[in-house]
């Protein structure tokens, strides 16, 4: 069973509601003398953290991560290492203004989980979403920046490549770019484009969903592990458990299916460095396992509900109503997916590179 | 870990190799008393069998399906049931024909496993694909067809609803015209178009992709396990697991990406019957809970890779060279897949259900 | 993979360092609406913790709990209840003395984890035995006290029964007496003797063995999941997981060996009740299954290598040196055993009950 | 979950009922290009096969079995090597005289799991015990030899070193001995002693319980996963799954309980080959990760229930009866566990194996 856990080898188990005492992590597995800081870490958090623009909620919260254990300087070299034991992760919820979800406690926001943690447990936690908040994510981006250490020469990089009916120019791609704006987009232009755009919707108290791609560059050929624990079945399970997220795809994803069987099949020709693909349909997976080339993989984000218009809903006691949600949201929830959905493949690639190395021996 | 058995309360463990001795699996977990017989399991097989029809793979099985273990007359009434302990199914391999491949046996074909196979284990099952053929999907829908028992009230069907470009008319959508075509094709004008269109990729020696589409109604609300075995993480990953399957969406998917929060939001009133929703972008699960409306998945399929016009790859030895793939082999392989998805989506729901019985009580 | 979780249903991660910055647990899987307050926790980790008579080390740490996550107020009761998400436990260190331990930094313990986690790893916490120590148990304590609650109309109660060659009287067993003595021993006379005999051990720098019984009421017939997830198989990994133990039996145990099949078989009669057995050999289980009767298992706890005599050992650069643990230690670690082994017991128990009653229903 | 389901990394599901169509295995995550051939798996299962004395059950099987998957001869060398994909077995039930046992269909007998197998599920299968037969223990047994393949240079053996109140002499064991009496007995002059004590069991239709020593030797220190998948926690739960165990040691076991900390120490000097232990106590495990050392665990198993002297007990229409079992049965049921000791030994050390091989790297 594995409600809250997620990765066999390479384990994370993560805890706390959006206006709790503190959201966390375990992660469990992680090799010993890997060099390891909360800088490390935090770095990563901080891609993710709210507040840093009008374009997501304006919760103000440091994010500051603390290592409970798991690490101690090395004997010899001072130099503070993993030490194969379970890395306990702690983020203190510092900002949390309860009182702006008073309104919601006893109606269920349509679109959100509100009503299906109520029919399944008899109760929710309704300030802020409590478990079902996207706050849970920071703890996710945590042990992604852990993961990140397991997989030497691999680079995992997302961009938000679509907003709304807005779709990024492949040709137009450049991941420098994508630090230089608030979306984490790789394409210039659009990102101009989606600063009016975003606008306009924060402004009449709308929202919008997205499109996100994560790109894992340097995979060795041979992770995964058919036939129930492929890589892409990893990876569609580990993309489609953020929240608010609808679709998973590799490589060609949807538009394989209006392919022929001639256009779709990556063909191979001997290169320097061993076999070389001539394209990337496959999204660098062919029957579960890696082949090499970068593993793509892309997920549609739902624009958030928590929207000021009002909409149809009914009550706790069984009673038609309407709500209008208040409070600090994101008009464009996918933004902050991008950190989310890039954590969430190097969690899933190092589980494999692990699972790997024990089967098989090292990759 | 979880290499070849999925599920957790309702486990399923598969194994066998195409042109192999056979193929088979172990349910367990499976509840005690539930009334069970060979036809049960043979009825849902035949659905998937291949040689039906000039649109899917001419080779000619029976895969006739043995019961091992786990049912016994019930000793009052004398009806077969299942007793509690495991179930083990088996389907011997008749129809090997192990010459058709010998010509694939040192080259990668593209687009296959061939080459991710030899780049994990350092060898192959060159017969017909050995565990990465589409075989392997005989022993799901058996388990399948076991789920499908667990599951009081719940009807759960797939169609094929987008075949390369062309996608059936929603408005058109008719359950019962499903068994009426070769293509599980809930539009009756659409499976006529389709068999003159599938007709001459078969004549090329091409092949094409396909969208396919599985509704569960009468599912409870309350099933699924925030936040790592989500219903719908559950779901992408058993989809995402069947052969070439490229990509999962549920209810909206990637369309949800276009909407406003105002459109996505299905809005609530109360019926007669509880809580009613007005519309079903969620698919039937929000939080990765289901909300007692239909459950709605979608998965794309990619045309198989054996075609007939040759394409570049390399042998084991590191040599260029070309390929191409004769025996049999379906033109769009997304037609059998139909009742795999429904299969897979059965054996989710099961496990849920029984999940979600042990944590909360029955829903 | 399970390496710092145990349970499946009933799901407990654990995770510190004996001088780390905290430890504390993740439990998941608890069921929702179960009043749950600190104060239930803290009750159970009291009987635990050390420094509560001069037969316990010296380690003066409140060992006091907090609950991060998993419980809110009831909206209608404003009880505080379980929510169905997981429950994160932390408890802070306090009391480290790091310097204790700089003596031993270099040298491997004879007897202790020393020499195989730094075999294993590459490097150890030598700081209190890292996560080796048996401060982790604390963390299980307070798991179990959360178990408990699972379990209704279920009492798991623990006792010393053997420390060194001497074991209690059966005849003089008084459960009242076992919170009267600093032993757990339910027996008055020998709780007598042992105060001499165990002071005598402590003031030679020595230490002893012992045996500890825990016995389980109430567990309904039916928990276990043969074949390999037996109630026993269960509960004597949890047991042996204990730190020093090595052994485990249940029932009349390694005493069965010596008995007849008229003996050992545990005749029946009908009762008031349903069934009642007429003695019980078999500790409650047959078959891996509960019978309805008390659970019964034993453990053995090895005496801590700690001791102030000097033994032969090696060092890290792999030369020949002798070792005389100082610090704060137990002279019979098996006495706060007791605690644990209800503990673990409680847990074993309350993921069985939630198992049984997803795969059959409420037992 | 793992209902019929042990090991991670090397996982073995089993499935069968006594007198059912067949009893087999799925052996899941063994390494690839490992020579197997049937008559590997045959060497192993005619050492625990039935009939081949006066002193085992006299069921006539051959046991042979048949590897339905998971192999093929190497493209190149045409060697039978494993590929990594799951290994299924399969044993055909062929003497089943299911007229044996056909009155204790409705009468429980004491000290079986027919009462407790009722209670949870309902209905139990009656003929030969079902699924709770020590038959399953074939399936074990052939497990355990493709785990032995993993484990380069590691010898698992094991011995029956007590038959009821009759222990071995230490200082006589001889391994050789084993093979040349029926008993495993290393100890000549006992096996004799056995011949004529164990006739007398048999004749007066009574039954005696035992006890089992397994030892592996060349075990890599390294092998285990603290806290909860310790390697002696494992074998724990391993050996007491066994059918008929009630109780597990490690090394010196219960007997640690009466030692002092300065006897229990396996102190240490540098060899010519590393680190040397001047005893094992510790039983090769220390803080739950192998020393080096061998690894020595003792389980005992309670006499069958099986015997020919009435019994009272309880129908399933609930009245008293009594019951005395016919059929054929072992009058020590200890012998025959000899060989699944040593299965069980080997699968979990496998698993360790390859657990550490993907955590830490090589050991």
């Amino acid at each position: 069973m594995s409600f809250n856990t997620f990765g066999h080898m390479f384990r994370v188990t993560t805890f706390g509601e959006s206006h709790g005492v503190a959201i966390g992590c375990v992660v469990d597995g992680c090799p010993p003398l890997l060099p390891l800081t909360t800088e490390d870490i935090q770095h990563d958090l901080d891609r993710r953290r709210p507040g840093q623009s009008r374009f997501t909620t304006q919760r103000q919260e440091a994010d500051a991560v603390k290592i409970l254990s798991g690490v101690m300087a090395h004997p010899e070299t001072g130099v503070q290492v993993t030490t194969g034991t379970p890395i306990a992760l702690l983020i203190e919820n510092t900002d949390q203004r309860s009182k702006d979800y008073s309104d919601i406690k006893d109606k269920f926001r349509p679109g959100h989980a509100d009503f299906t943690y109520e029919a399944k447990y008899g109760l929710r936690d309704y300030r802020g979403g409590g478990r079902s908040s996207a706050r849970e994510t920071a703890t996710r981006v945590a042990a992604g920046a852990i993961a990140r250490k397991i997989l030497p020469g691999v680079t995992v990089r997302g961009a938000l490549v679509q907003m709304g009916p807005h779709k990024i120019d492949r040709d137009k791609w450049d991941f420098d770019e994508i630090a230089r704006n608030p979306f984490f987009c790789p394409d210039k232009d659009k990102a101009a484009f989606f600063e009016d755009y975003l606008d306009g919707i924060r402004k009449k108290g709308s929202s919008i969903g997205a499109v996100i791609e994560v790109i894992a560059e340097g995979v060795p050929a041979g992770l995964g592990a058919p036939i129930y624990a492929k890589l892409d079945a990893d990876l569609a399970a580990a993309l489609m458990s953020i929240n608010a997220v609808k679709g998973v795809e590799i490589g060609s994803g949807f538009g394989a299916a209006e392919l022929s069987g001639e256009e779709n099949a990556d063909e191979m020709r001997m290169g320097n460095q061993g076999v070389s693909f001539l394209s990337n349909h496959a999204g660098g997976i062919l029957g579960g396992i890696s082949t090499g080339q970068p593993v793509v993989a892309r997920f549609a984000v739902k624009p958030t509900s928590s929207i000021l218009s009002p909409r149809r809903t009914v009550d706790r006691k069984g009673a038609d109503t309407d709500i209008m949600t208040k409070g600090r949201h994101d008009p464009c929830v996918g933004i902050r997916a991008v950190p989310v959905g890039e954590a969430m493949m190097a969690c899933v690639l190092a589980d494999h590179f692990l699972r790997h190395r024990g089967q098989v021996g090292s990759p």
